[in-house]
């Protein structure tokens, strides 16, 4: 159990009063022939905890008489170990929960510029961590937010999986990267950024970063924040970086929520850093994206994505990127 | 206008009465420099036919007052151009519509055995045809079969995407097959089917085709049909091979729909033919597959697989095999 406070004198010492059966990941990497790509089975996952509900919620803090997964009766930001991994045993990697806040009833998109900071500094201390883990290989913070998306809990909370191999999508940035490099370029981030810092896909920005829609989406509403810099990892950032990063983060994700008006998009965001040990070849982004395609309709994949891989993407991202720059955030002037 | 009818004999000559705007298919092939993919953007299918009601349905025959898409008053299949297409225009290649049945109410697990060979054909024919189409470089038969998975109309019908480009799986297994080649080995998939025909992951079998569970399973319920000996594409299967084929394959449409005991799984039904003129690389196979996970709880691809496309699959595959092999098939004995 790891808390990370907004500030220094908070006790953190409650201990974990529950009586729980040790959990047996129980996971299977399996090899798939045909594309060359691994796959985790995991079958012991079908029966994990869903709730929505305030009153039994695992991530709200311990009551007398209602111990939680967190022992302390107030926090801020708490990380533990996933009770029903995907990752871990014998298959190796870990997967980790992170909340966001005590409070149940929050978005990331509405806490404070302090606290995302916090939270910032947490994922960089656990990228860091699990980096160290004997049989890592790549290190996914993410957020999955809005039962649309599959949260199973509404709890506001991120998750860390640390894999033991090398995930599909960032093998194909490894890949692309070292085409790049082989045509005598260096990093192969830098000049998209570079690309698109000035152009009609910019949504938002601040000194040292910026957020854009790629040219290329996948998704109907999709983003990449990126340091304009080159920063391998989200653990190259001083204080001062991560906390402008985190300020355009919750702005991005603020954008999202409201982008239909009601305050309730779902989105991913995952933050892509590169491969452990490949600091030379591109640096981190994060990616932010919904399946929602406008007030009523979602996007579904279909047979051209699910099963060919070819993506098809019903907004143009020159719209998108206008759309997410306009949007009207609650709360704000 | 193309129709395949299950015997000879009957007109199809009516034409098309409809007043219709050209359409102009203004997709756009994008590349994404991350991941070296491509995407194609398709902004003008925002506004695409949705209609799952008998009345207004365009793949209904057409009656006196009320044109269809299929200007017959009656059909066996028929096949046409989309008129919302993805593809086409500047972009290259073609979308073309496969209407199963005239009876809107049918869905292919539903049909006789005469109508699944004449599909067949139409799809054999409609392969050789747009393999010849300048640009095309990997012809993709599909079904998206019900809501959960994004199909908009409910009337049994397929889809043919011929791609200007290789999509991202198709080039994935080109990879591996290649890989497989240079490491000494033949054909990618005939030692796959070899492995899998006589255990436990086989979920239904003629004398020249076998369908079963893939080891490394992406999705709950997953299964591959393919020939046991090498034919590279549909179009090699003489019309005995092609019978026995689409029996095959609506008897294991027929476990999809009815896996959960409520003959309402959605499915995806994906073939996958080599690229083209990759005669000697690999040979083709079908992919079915939901993402229904249980009676009431679906596959959602959250962070794990559409950030990072690292598929955790819930459902132990040996188990899905045991489940689809003893599902109990409406109308049989």
């Amino acid at each position: 159990m790891f808390y990370f406070d907004d500030g220094p004198g908070h006790d953190r010492t409650a201990p974990d009063t529950r009586s729980l059966h040790a959990f047996a990941p129980g996971a299977e990497l399996r090899h798939d022939r045909l594309t060359g790509e691994p796959v985790l089975v995991a079958a012991h996952r079908q029966t994990r905890t869903v709730s929505s509900a305030g009153g039994d919620c695992p991530l709200c803090p311990s009551r007398p008489g209602h111990p939680t997964e967190i022992p302390a009766g107030d926090y801020h930001v708490a990380v533990f170990e996933n009770r029903f991994p995907s990752l871990g045993g014998p298959v190796g990697g870990r997967c980790e929960v992170v909340s966001f806040s005590s409070d149940h009833d929050r978005s990331f998109a509405g806490l404070s510029d302090a606290r995302r900071f916090t939270i910032g500094r947490a994922w960089a201390d656990r990228t860091a961590a699990l980096s160290a883990v004997p049989g890592v290989e790549q290190v996914f913070v993410f957020e999955n937010r809005g039962a649309q998306v599959g949260a199973t809990l509404s709890h506001p909370h991120g998750q860390i999986y640390a894999y033991p191999y090398l995930p599909p999508v960032q093998a194909s940035v490894l890949r692309a990267a070292r085409a790049h490099r082989a045509a005598g370029g260096g990093c192969l981030l830098c000049p998209i950024v570079a690309d698109q810092a000035a152009g009609p896909l910019v949504v938002a920005e601040t000194e040292g970063f910026v957020a854009f829609v790629p040219e290329a989406a996948r998704w109907p509403y999709e983003v990449h924040i990126a340091p304009r810099g080159c920063v391998p990892y989200l653990t190259g950032l001083d204080d001062e970086g991560l906390a402008e990063l985190m300020y355009l983060y919750g702005d991005v994700l603020s954008r999202f929520e409201d982008l239909f008006g009601d305050g309730e998009t779902a989105y991913m965001a995952c933050w892509h850093q590169p491969p452990l040990h490949q600091t030379d070849l591109t640096h981190f982004y994060v990616q932010v994206f919904t399946t929602r395609r406008s007030a009523d309709r979602w996007k579904f994949l279909a047979s051209s994505e699910s099963g060919a891989g070819a993506f098809i993407n019903d907004v143009l991202p020159e719209t998108a990127a206008e759309r997410l720059r306009n949007v009207r955030v609650r709360g704000r002037a």
